[in-house]
């Protein structure tokens, strides 16, 4: 069906020889540096390359960002102590990168790690403990090494292209990365498609054609896929208990499925490439402003804490203002958010209501319910009326138009009623601006980041088309 | 409990001796011509006062209205044909009507009857199969009959003024009336709650404490109470597969029930006598405006039927309008009617949302329905846009202000989605007016009965409270 030249989308994306080569010196010589020094410590301890550099299925270059990033894992035996092991692991992985002269900067995960930016390359020095097999797991680290294990031992070489070619599909319509910020498809989810379904196109046709929300994918025949309630269910070859599809959304999902389709439709090598897409500010403004909703933009500075967290957070308050909002009457179109992690976050709300009446229709309780009816009298009196069963009452409207809400809602006292985790309050609360859409268009010097942004918001699936 | 003075209202609600002796008169002066001209005339049928008059549980004059009326039936043989009895009984009717100079009217309910006019009463004829038990009915005006006689046969003397106080405070509540008008309580159900209770005040406790949603009445212990649905069932004793209160609705025995708590919690006369209530042109203008809602008139000449058949087609055609609105996301606030029955019908519609944005969410198909996804993306192509599992697109909304929705609804090829009755329909199609509120008070000599209506409309429970 397709006429497509996979063999040059493969040189595109598939790292050369050299870089092969180069990623393969620095990650064994800094192997070799952190076992040097664990014997030179007397720590019990041994490091071993996990990831897509390990399995043999990383994307070239800039192919896919943060794809050539090297993963190493310092393994403990499973008698040292839990603070040992956070202890020494750091020290092994801090002093290795001030050896080869790189930058060192600690991170959280489920324990602290450290991360060296060394040669160009942003390598993870993650202390875990050596096991075997699931039963064993003490934290989520841990598991990096057994998916590993398995890959390199079930993933036979002429599959590896095929693991690329998924990735950068994946990447290129918007649902790669199993981070927050996406939702989508880890690389170790992708690697076991392929094993599943054995090519890049047999995947594609099996989400084009097959698949179905809650489908199912038990390669080890475990039979406990039905434990989970996720949209995909991928259950975990060296864990059972594990859904390794549990990060990725319906959203995700979904797209994935249609980009599928259309691709099998109409197959194009552009779909292995970023599209170009024009944003216009005068074309978005007139967008919407042809929409007649009435769009906010909610502006503040995101708390400093690892991106990863910001985005929960971020989600958390659209999710929460849309609530609020809908609770209070205000019929809300649709919302989104964005941010660029160190400077700015916007979430944006557009509204099919934004003012109501002064009056609000407010549910009293049942005609023969005497008590409730005495207590709910003596408050409205004569103000009351009946509807069929139950007694009604006009009341004053706190907010009869949605800014005057969300503003109220953000002041100390009152955001106790939102829902999002207390970095980003705490921030918000310091300062925020609430702006018309059009009025940010006019006024400020829109970056092309931004207009992106509220480009994709307006064209939502422009991604899946090629 | 109560310290009224229930002499002193019979004083004002009871038939004087000379009213009582005047009505018997009349009515048995009617009942001796039709016995005559059907023996003049070979007619095997025999006159015979029926309704509130013969139960004894009429109101004087004017304390309820139209109450004083008295119906005759013309009883025929159950072997006589139903073309017979209607060309004998119309026959009967008119020529005695024509002997005592009244002026006659036929009218229609299950089947024709004539109405006279004579000396200011209204007297119907209507001509009925003399049965013996509901097992021999043949049309509903039979069981008239039966009503006359179980109450006759069980109500003792002393109870008929319980019915009168009972009749009363229900019309001064706004609760009186089994025709669609009110959907309240008939005169035959307020005698059988007097027999089934005792007492006006028993029955006014009973309502104020103990009736509930679906609450039953079984004078006779038939036992098949629960085959009825209604808000309140009492098995009609001549008939045990009637509900007597099957006309009732849910808002008119709400409203009974509260107006029998208050009256129970703090009594007084006034429960007895209209309520004087101001309407005031300006106030209702403030009220309305202070409410911040969108109130429109729908106004047209109410078709040439039967009053009784004009209520249901206007109640029908709010509804329709009501939902009409609220499905193209018009949010209503509340709606109601007023007819004079003659020039004039008034279909008011208050809105909390009556301007929407240009766009509208469409939801499309789910992304593994492939068929419907074909369809759906080549009429919307990139427009469309994925929430979490389906499709969803942004259509032009065709009607962004609910007047415009409204007028397009009601012209010729358009009004078959509204669902009403056809003489009404044809009345609007002729012609109709449509007004904001404001523009109708600010514009018009608006009479007190609609500003009663709108004051009513502003104060639904005004009238359950003294």
């Amino acid at each position: 069906m397709t006429e497509i030249n996979f063999d040059k989308i493969l040189e595109d994306i598939k790292p050369s020889a050299a870089e092969v080569e180069k990623v393969k010196l620095l990650s064994n010589g800094l192997i070799n540096i952190i076992d040097g020094l664990a014997v030179e410590n007397g720590i019990n301890a041994e490091a071993m390359l996990v990831g897509s550099v390990a399995k043999g299925t990383w994307l070239s270059g800039k192919a896919v960002k943060d794809n050539a990033d090297i993963d190493l894992l310092i393994k403990f035996p499973l008698t040292t102590s839990l603070n040992d092991l956070k202890r020494c692991g750091l020290f092994l992985g801090e002093k290795c990168i001030e050896m080869v002269k790189g930058y060192a900067e600690k991170r959280y995960a489920s324990h602290p790690y450290v991360t060296g930016h060394i040669d160009g390359y942003d390598i993870d020095f993650v202390p875990c403990y050596s096991i075997k097999d699931a039963r064993q797991l003490k934290s989520a680290v841990d598991r990096t090494l057994l998916h590993t294990l398995y890959i390199q031992n079930k993933l036979k070489n002429e599959k590896k292209d095929e693991v690329r070619l998924l990735k950068k599909f994946m990447e290129s319509v918007g649902t790669y990365g199993s981070e927050f910020k996406v939702g989508g498809f880890a690389g170790y989810l992708c690697e076991l498609l392929i094993l599943y379904y054995g090519s890049f196109q047999d995947v594609l046709n099996a989400a084009a054609t097959r698949w179905h929300p809650h489908y199912q994918i038990d390669l080890e025949k475990y039979g406990t896929a039905e434990l989970f309630k996720e949209p995909l269910v991928v259950v975990d070859p060296v864990d059972k208990k594990r859904n390794v599809a549990a990060p990725l959304t319906q959203q995700k999902m979904s797209e994935f499925m249609v980009a599928a389709y259309n691709f099998t439709k109409n197959p194009s090598q552009e779909y292995f490439y970023p599209k170009k897409v024009e944003h216009d500010l005068n074309l978005i403004k007139e967008e919407f402003k042809k929409r007649g909703t009435h769009t906010v933009l909610l502006i503040f500075k995101p708390p400093s804490i690892p991106a990863d967290a910001i985005y929960p957070q971020i989600k958390k308050t659209e999710n929460s203002l849309v609530n609020l909002s809908e609770r209070e009457d205000f019929k809300v179109f649709g919302s989104d958010f964005w941010t660029d992690e160190k400077k700015k976050v916007i979430i944006l709300l557009e509204f099919d209501t934004w003012k109501l009446p002064t009056i609000k229709k407010h549910s009293g309780p049942f005609v023969w319910s005497k008590n409730h009816q005495d207590k709910f009298l003596n408050k409205y009196k004569e103000k009351a009326w009946i509807e069929n069963d139950r007694w009604v009452v006009g009341v004053q409207r706190k907010h009869e138009e949605v800014q005057s809400l969300i503003e109220t809602a953000l002041t100390r006292g009152k955001i106790g009623y939102l829902r999002f985790g207390k970095h980003l309050k705490n921030e918000i609360l310091k300062k925020y601006e609430m702006m018309d859409l059009m009025e940010f268009l006019e006024s400020e010097e829109v970056g092309d980041d931004v207009l992106g942004f509220l480009y994709h918001y307006l064209h939502g699936s422009e991604l899946l088309w090629r």
